[in-house]
C-alpha cells in the first residue's frame, strides 16, 4: 500500500511511503522509490532478500551484449544491497515475526530512502530497525548504506552478511567475466570485471563501518568467498537497549568515466584511486556524506526549479516532485555526452535502458527549458548516435541517418530486439517490427533539435552537432520517400507510427507531416546558413540536396483533413476499419486490456489507437513554422480530438499527458486535469504491479509536460516564448522556473494572474495575444480568460 | 534433521529421509537425494523456491565455457521442478502456516523423490501435500513430477504456476543463447537453447496433465512469458476432501545425444521429434512410466550387484545402497563414450562437473568388478581424451600424453581453473596450482587401465585403446624426467602429490612410484606384444621408446624406505618439517580446521598430509606386478601407516576409504570399520553442510571399496583374483557379486566361511594363499582365521 500523506510539516508532499510490507508487491516500491544520480541508478530493494525481489543496479552507458543473438543492453551490476542477517541465528525477514511501525518511504527533497519497523522475531524478541540509503549526487560514484538496530526487549545475538555480490544478471543474462576479487586491509573489498562483451572495465569497492552505542567498533568478520562474490559476516551480541549501528559505503568506477577517459588512467590505477577515494568517505562517514548530497539537491533541483502547485488535492504537488526527482536521477552527469536516458530510466531490466523517442518528445522538453546544459548533453548524445544511424540508413538502403528505434551505446546503432513472446494463437515468437519500420523517430530528434534551438538560443551547438543531425536526417527521409506515379505524389508505405497497435500501415499522418517538417527545417537551415554563413554550410557537402529537399517536401502526401469532418485519416485504412465498442478497455485499472479478447493480428484491424497518434502533430507542429498551416488549424486540432480521444486507449504511458495538453489547449479543463492525474498515477497509482519491469520515464516526463505546457501554457512559437496558462479549477496557484534563451525565468500562475520575474537577462513573451518584454525585473498580468471556480 | 531409519518392513534401509524442514539446510538432501541416470542429473530442489535452494539440472557431458577468462564447465539447465503455489492468493511455503507429518525421501529402490505434509495455511486452511518425481532410468531423456494435493478442512482456491525457466545460471554464470519458446497445442511448451561457446543445441519440452477427483480435466491456462521463461498458471477451486492431482512431464534433448549424432538428425528434427515422444509419454502416464523406471532399477542395479550385509548397524546395508544408487546415476548410458563422471556427479556445481583421478582410483574400481561394460565406456572417455592429453603435454615442452588435472570434453584439454579464492593473509586471489603441477594423475589413468585389462581380460579394449593409452602416458613420464647429475638418477621436481597440502614439492614418492609402474607397465605391454603380436605393435611406431622407459625407470629415483624405521618420505622435506599438534584438526566433525590457525603457506611448511599419499601405494601396487618389491612390503606398509595415519587429516574426501582399506589389510578392524562407517558419513552424516556442493563422487565410490576391497578382501593380483575377507565384528555376513575375467560371482562371506558361486563360465581364485577352482557352481570356504566376536 503505497501512502503519500505521510509528510507532514516541513515534509508535506515530499514523502513516497509504503506503511505496508507484503513480499507479494515488491516491484512497486523498488522502482518508484529508485535511487539514482545519472551516473547510477539503484532500484531499491530491500536489504533482506524475498523470492520476488528484483535487485537492480545499472551503471549508466556500460552497454553489453550478453550473448551473440541478443541486443545490447544496461547490465545488472555487481549488488551491495542485500544483507543478509540472522537474529538468534534465525534469518531474519519481515514474513516471519510480527512487524509494527513498518514504514518505507523515499524523501524526494534529501534523495533518501528509509525503513523502519519495530520487529519481533518468532522467538518474541523485539527489535527496532532503521535502514538509510543514499546515491550520492555530489559524490557521483558513491552509495551509502546505513543500518541501525537497537534491541527492544532481551539480549539477542545478531548476524550480518554483507558484502559485494557479482552474480546478478538480467533475468538470467550475465554481462560480466567472473573478474577478480581482493579483500585489502582485511576490510575494504573489491571486485573487478570487464563486461563479456563491449570491455567496460569496473570497480566495486565497499567498506563496513561499525558503532555499538555510538562507539566505533572494528568486529573481525568471517570471510565467505564464492563465485564472484566476496561476503564479510559480522556478528554481534546486544543486551536491552543496546544499539548497533553499521555504516557501508560502496563506490562504483567504469573505464568509460569521463575522468578515466580524460586522463587515459590505466584500470590498475582506478582500482587504486578507487579504494583511496573510498577511505576519504569512510573517514567522513555517512552523516556527513548525507548532508553534501543534501545540499546538492537543494542546489540543484529543489532551488533550481522552484516548483510550486497549490491545488485542492496535495497529491498533485507530490507528483510534480516526483517528476523532478526521478528526471533528476535520470539526469547524466555533467561531461557524459554518451549516455540517452532509456525507458525505464535505470530503475528496471525493462527495455534494457534503450533510449527510445521518449527522450525527444517526452523528457527532452523538461530539460530544454529547466537545465540546457543537460538538454545539449542528450542532444549531444542523439549526435554521437549519429555513426550508429548512417550505418542503419546504409544497411537498409537509405542515405543519411536513419536513426535506431532503440539506441544504447551511440555507436551500436539499432538495438531494437527482433523477436518478442509467444503469440498466443500461434504458439510461436512474434517478431517485433518497430526497429525495421518504426521509422518516425528520425524526425522525432529533429524537432527535439529545433525545439532546443528556438528555446535556447544556442548557435554553437547547432553549429558542432545540430545542422548536421537535421541535413542527415532529412537526407534519410529525402531518400525513403516512395513516387507514386498514379498519384504523382511522394508517400511512406509499410511503417509503424507512434500508435503501435497499428502495423505495416502506409501514409502515417504522423510519419508523414513530421518527415515533411524534418525536410523542411533542413531546408529552412541550410537557406539560413546560406545567407548567414555560407562557407560554414559548404562544409557539409550539400550539392543538390537543398533542392531535392525542398522538392520532395512540395511533393509529399500529408493527409488532408477530410472536407465532411475534418478528421485527419491516421493512415491510408484506419478510417475504413470497423469499429467496436472499447468501453471494456478503456479506463481500466489495467492497460492492454483488449489482448484478452483480441491478438494482435486482429486489433491491427480494428479502429482503435494504443496511445496519441495523429493527436501528436497538433502538440509539435503548432510550435513550429508550420504554425499556419491550415491542415492544423484550431478547428482541425478540435475535431480531431473528439474523433480519436475516444478511440485511444492509452495503453502506452506516452499518451496521457499529450491528450491532457490538448484537452487543456481546447478549454476541457476538468479533463486535461483527470489525463494529468492519469498520467501521474501510471507510477503512483494504487496498482502494485505496474511499475514492476521500472518506472515510465516518458511518463515521469509527462507529468511536468501536462503541468507547465498544459496547466502553465508555456510554449514556444517560432522562437517566441508564449505563455498562456489555464490553470484547472483544482488549482490555485502553480510557480516553477524556467529558462529562455539564457534568460532565467520564474512563472507564478493563478486562475487571475500571471507573473513572471526574469534574473540576469531580458526576455520578450506573449500572452493572450499581447507581446510583453521585461529585464531583470518582474511583471504582472492579469489573465482575460476567466474560468468557474467551485468554492470548497 | 536426517533420519535413515524410516524405512521398515520391504523398504527397511531402503529410505534416506528427512523428516524436519529447515529453509536454512537445503543443501543436504537437494545433494543426497538428487535423481539421475547418468545422461542426467537433477538436484532435489523443493518444488516451492526458498532463498536459500540451489536447483541445478545438468545433462552431462553439455559442457560450455560461459566466458572467455572461465574455464569449461557443465551448465545448469533451464529448470522444471519449480512451482508456484498459491492457496487463496497466498504464497505456499513451509516457512508458513504449520506443518505436520512432513517427510522427504528418498527411495533407493525405485530411485522415486517423495515429500510429504499436511500443511495448514496461515488462514488455518488444511491441505494434503504430496509431491513425487523420478528421473527415468530407462527412459533416459524424461522427468517425471506429480503433485497430488487435497484438501482436508476449508474449500480453498489453489494455483500453480509452473513451466520453463532458462534463467538459470552456474553462481551467476550463464551457458545459454536466450533460444526460442514455443507453445503447442496450448499445452506443449518447448524452450530450445544453445550453449555459448561449445554450440550444444537441447531441446526442453514439457506438459503438464491433471486429474480432478480422479478425472482428467484440461483446465484453461493463464500464459506468462518472461525472458528466457514461459510459464503456465492454473487454478483450482477445492471443496473439502477435494484431490487434485497434476502431472508434469518434461524431457531434455540434445545435439550431443548418441541418437542424434548417429542419425546426423538436425536440430528441428530434434525439437519436433521429442515433442512426439512427450505425446506418447503423457499417454502413458506417471503411474505407468514409473513401473517401468522401477523395473529397470531392479534388473540393472539391485538384481544385479546383489549387496547385502548383514550388520549390527543397519545403516551399513543401506550406506551401500546408497553408494550403489549414486554409482548408478552417474553412470554414463550406454554407448555415450564421451562422458566421464564429476568429482561431484551431477549433485552440485560443485568442481563445474568435471573429471579428476577420482575416477579411476575411487570409483572405476567398482564399475571395473562390477559393470565393465560401464567401466570400459568411462576408460573409453578417457581414450577420447588423448587429444587433449597430447596438447597438455606439447604446451608443457613434453612429449605423449599428459592428462589433464580436470577433464571436461574430452577434446578440451586441461581445464583447471587458474584462480581461486582470496588468500585471507594477502588479499588478493590465490593460485591453483594442480592444473600445472598435479601429475600423478597420467600414472592413474595408466594404473587404471591395467586394473581393467586384468579383471576383465578385455584385449578388444586393449588394441583399442589401452596399449596407446599406456605407451602415450609412458612417453610422458620418459620426457617428464629431470637427470640429477649429481647424484646420478632421474628425479621429478615440482609437483604436487595427492596430499593437496603440499605443493611445490620434489620426488613425492607416490608420483615417482606411479611414473615408475606406468614406465615398467609400458615395457611390459610392448613385449608382450613384440612376442605376441609383433605387427599390431609396430603401429604404434614406438622407436627406441621401449629401451628409453625400461633405462629411465631403472635410474628412476624411488624414495626407500628409511633403514631406520622403514618411513618413506612422502617427499623430499616431508620428513624434516616442523611436527605440531594436529589433534585440533583431526577427527573433528568439519574438515580444513587447520585452515583457521595456519594459511596455505604456513600449512605447506607442517608435517600435515590433507589425505592418503604415500599409502595409496601400498593399496594400488601391491596388486600389481610390482607386489614383490621389497620397497613395498608388508612390514614397510605397516610402519608407514602407523607413521601417516596420525598425520593426515582426511580432509579430502578421497581418504577414509584408502585409509580403511590398509587399516583391514593391517588386522586393525576396529580402525578400519570406524574408517569406513566415516567414509560413509562423509555424504550421509549428520552435518547438514557437507554436501550443499554435491555429493562426493568419490567417497561413494569408496564406501563399496572399502566393503569389497577391505571387509570383502577381493583384489587382484597380478591376474589372479585374491579373495581374503575379514569382516568387522559388527558384521555378521556380507553378499555381492563381481565379474572376474567375463564370469558373473556372487561372494557370500560370514566371519567363518566364504562362498562363491560362479554362473555361466569358471573362475580361479586364491584364498588364504590356497587355489581354487570352480566351474558354474558354487564353493564355500572356511576362513581360518579367527577374530573375535564380541556378543552383544
Amino acid at each position: 500500500m503505497i501512502n503519500y500523506s505521510v509528510g507532514t510539516g516541513d515534509l508535506k508532499n515530499w514523502i513516497v511511503a509504503e506503511t505496508d510490507f507484503s513480499a507479494d508487491v515488491l516491484g512497486k516500491s523498488e522502482a518508484i522509490m529508485m535511487l539514482g544520480n545519472g551516473y547510477m541508478g539503484l532500484r531499491s530493494a530491500t536489504e533482506e532478500p524475498y523470492i520476488q525481489e528484483k535487485r537492480n543496479l545499472f551503471i549508466n552507458g556500460t552497454f553489453n551484449k550478453s550473448q551473440e543473438n541478443e541486443v545490447t543492453e544496461l547490465p545488472n551490476a555487481a549488488d551491495f544491497t542485500q544483507l543478509d542477517i540472522r537474529v538468534d541465528g534465525e534469518r531474519f525477514s519481515l514474513e516471519f515475526g510480527e512487524t509494527n511501525e513498518y514504514i518505507k518511504q523515499l524523501n524526494l527533497k534529501t534523495a533518501e530512502l528509509t525503513r523502519s519497523f519495530v520487529w519481533e522475531s518468532p522467538k518474541k524478541k523485539k527489535l527496532q530497525f532503521k535502514f538509510s540509503r543514499f546515491v550520492s549526487l555530489n559524490n557521483m560514484h558513491l552509495i551509502a548504506m546505513k543500518v541501525e538496530v537497537e534491541s527492544l526487549s532481551h539480549s539477542v545475538a545478531i548476524s550480518f552478511d554483507s558484502g559485494i555480490n557479482g552474480q546478478m544478471t538480467n533475468s538470467g543474462a550475465q554481462h560480466f567475466l567472473e573478474g577478480e576479487r581482493r579483500i585489502l586491509d582485511e576490510r575494504f573489498i573489491q571486485l573487478s570485471q570487464k563486461t563479456s562483451e563491449s570491455d567496460v572495465e569496473m570497480v566495486f569497492n565497499t567498506v563496513h563501518h561499525f558503532r555499538f552505542n555510538g562507539e566505533p567498533t572494528l568486529p573481525v568478520a568471517d570471510k565467505d568467498m564464492q563465485r564472484r562474490k566476496v561476503w564479510m559476516a559480522y556478528e554481534f551480541y546486544l543486551e536491552p537497549n543496546d544499539k548497533l549501528e553499521m555504516e557501508k559505503l560502496s563506490t562504483v568506477h567504469t573505464s568509460r568515466d569521463q575522468v578515466v577517459e580524460q586522463n587515459s588512467m590505466d584500470f590498475e590505477q582506478l582500482r587504486q584511486l578507487s579504494i583511496e577515494e573510498l577511505k576519504q568517505y569512510e573517514e567522513k562517514g555517512y552523516d556527513v556524506l548525507f548532508k553534501e548530497h543534501v545540499k546538492a539537491w537543494h542546489d540543484q533541483v529543489w532551488k533550481n526549479y522552484n516548483f510550486k502547485v497549490e491545488s485542492d488535492h496535495a497529491f498533485d504537488q507530490l507528483a510534480l516532485r516526483f517528476s523532478l526527482y526521478h528526471l533528476t536521477a535520470m539526469q547524466p552527469p555533467s561531461g557524459y555526452e554518451h549516455l540517452g536516458v532509456g525507458a525505464k530510466a535505470m530503475s528496471g531490466e525493462g527495455y534494457k535502458g534503450h533510449t527510445f523517442w521518449d527522450l525527444e518528445i517526452f523528457i527532452l522538453p523538461f530539460f530544454i527549458y529547466s537545465n540546457p546544459t543537460a538538454a545539449k548533453s542528450l542532444l549531444t548524445y542523439r549526435y554521437h548516435g549519429l555513426a550508429g544511424a548512417r550505418k542503419k540508413a546504409e544497411e537498409n538502403g537509405y542515405a543519411g541517418a536513419m536513426y535506431p528505434w532503440e539506441m544504447a551505446w551511440p555507436e551500436d546503432g539499432e538495438t531494437t530486439p527482433i523477436w518478442g513472446d509467444i503469440d498466443i494463437v500461434t504458439g510461436a515468437q512474434s517478431k517485433i517490427w518497430s526497429g525495421f519500420i518504426e521509422q518516425h523517430i528520425s524526425a522525432d530528434i529533429a524537432f527535439a533539435v529545433y525545439q532546443y534551438e528556438q528555446v535556447t538560443g544556442d548557435k554553437e551547438f547547432m553549429e558542432r552537432c545540430g545542422y548536421e543531425m537535421i541535413f542527415e536526417t532529412a537526407k534519410f527521409w529525402s531518400s525513403r520517400l516512395e513516387w507514386n506515379e498514379e498519384r504523382e505524389r511522394y508517400e511512406i508505405h509499410n511503417v509503424i507510427g507512434p500508435d503501435e497497435y497499428k502495423e505495416h500501415v502506409s501514409n502515417n499522418a504522423f510519419t508523414n507531416y513530421m518527415a515533411y517538417f524534418n525536410l523542411k527545417l533542413a531546408e529552412r537551415y541550410a537557406e539560413q546558413l546560406s545567407a548567414q554563413n555560407p562557407q560554414f554550410l559548404e562544409t557539409f557537402d550539400l550539392g543538390d540536396a537543398n533542392l531535392d529537399w525542398k522538392t520532395k517536401a512540395e511533393k509529399l502526401y500529408l493527409p488532408e483533413p477530410r472536407t465532411t469532418d475534418l478528421i485527419i485519416p491516421q493512415d491510408d485504412t484506419y478510417l475504413q476499419l470497423p469499429e467496436i465498442d472499447l468501453a471494456k478497455y478503456k479506463n481500466q485499472s489495467k492497460v492492454r486490456m483488449i489482448y484478452r479478447d483480441y491478438n494482435s493480428e486482429q486489433i491491427n484491424g480494428i479502429q482503435v489507437t494504443k496511445q496519441a497518434d495523429t493527436l501528436l502533430l497538433f502538440y509539435l507542429l503548432e510550435q513550429t513554422f508550420l504554425q499556419q498551416d491550415s491542415r492544423l488549424s484550431s478547428a482541425v486540432k478540435q475535431e480531431n480530438y473528439q474523433f480519436y480521444e475516444p478511440r485511444t486507449l492509452h495503453d502506452s504511458s506516452l499518451s496521457l499527458a499529450v491528450h491532457a495538453v490538448i484537452a487543456n489547449d481546447l478549454g476541457e479543463s476538468d479533463t486535461a486535469y483527470s489525463l494529468f492525474r492519469k498520467a501521474c498515477e501510471i507510477d503512483l497509482g494504487e496498482q502494485m504491479n505496474t511499475s514492476d519491469d521500472g518506472i515510465h520515464a516518458a511518463a515521469i516526463g509527462g507529468i511536468w509536460t501536462s503541468a507547465v505546457f498544459g496547466f502553465g501554457g508555456v510554449r514556444f512559437s517560432e522562437s517566441t516564448l508564449q505563455i498562456n496558462p489555464r490553470l484547472p479549477k483544482q488549482w490555485r496557484r502553480m510557480q516553477f522556473a524556467i529558462c529562455w534563451q539564457g534568460t532565467a525565468l520564474t512563472l507564478e500562475i493563478t486562475h487571475q494572474s500571471l507573473k513572471v520575474t526574469a534574473y540576469d537577462g531580458a526576455v520578450t513573451f506573449e500572452t493572450d495575444g499581447k507581446t510583453y518584454h521585461i529585464q531583470n525585473g518582474e511583471i504582472e498580468i492579469q489573465i482575460g480568460r476567466e474560468i468557474e471556480i467551485n468554492s470548497h
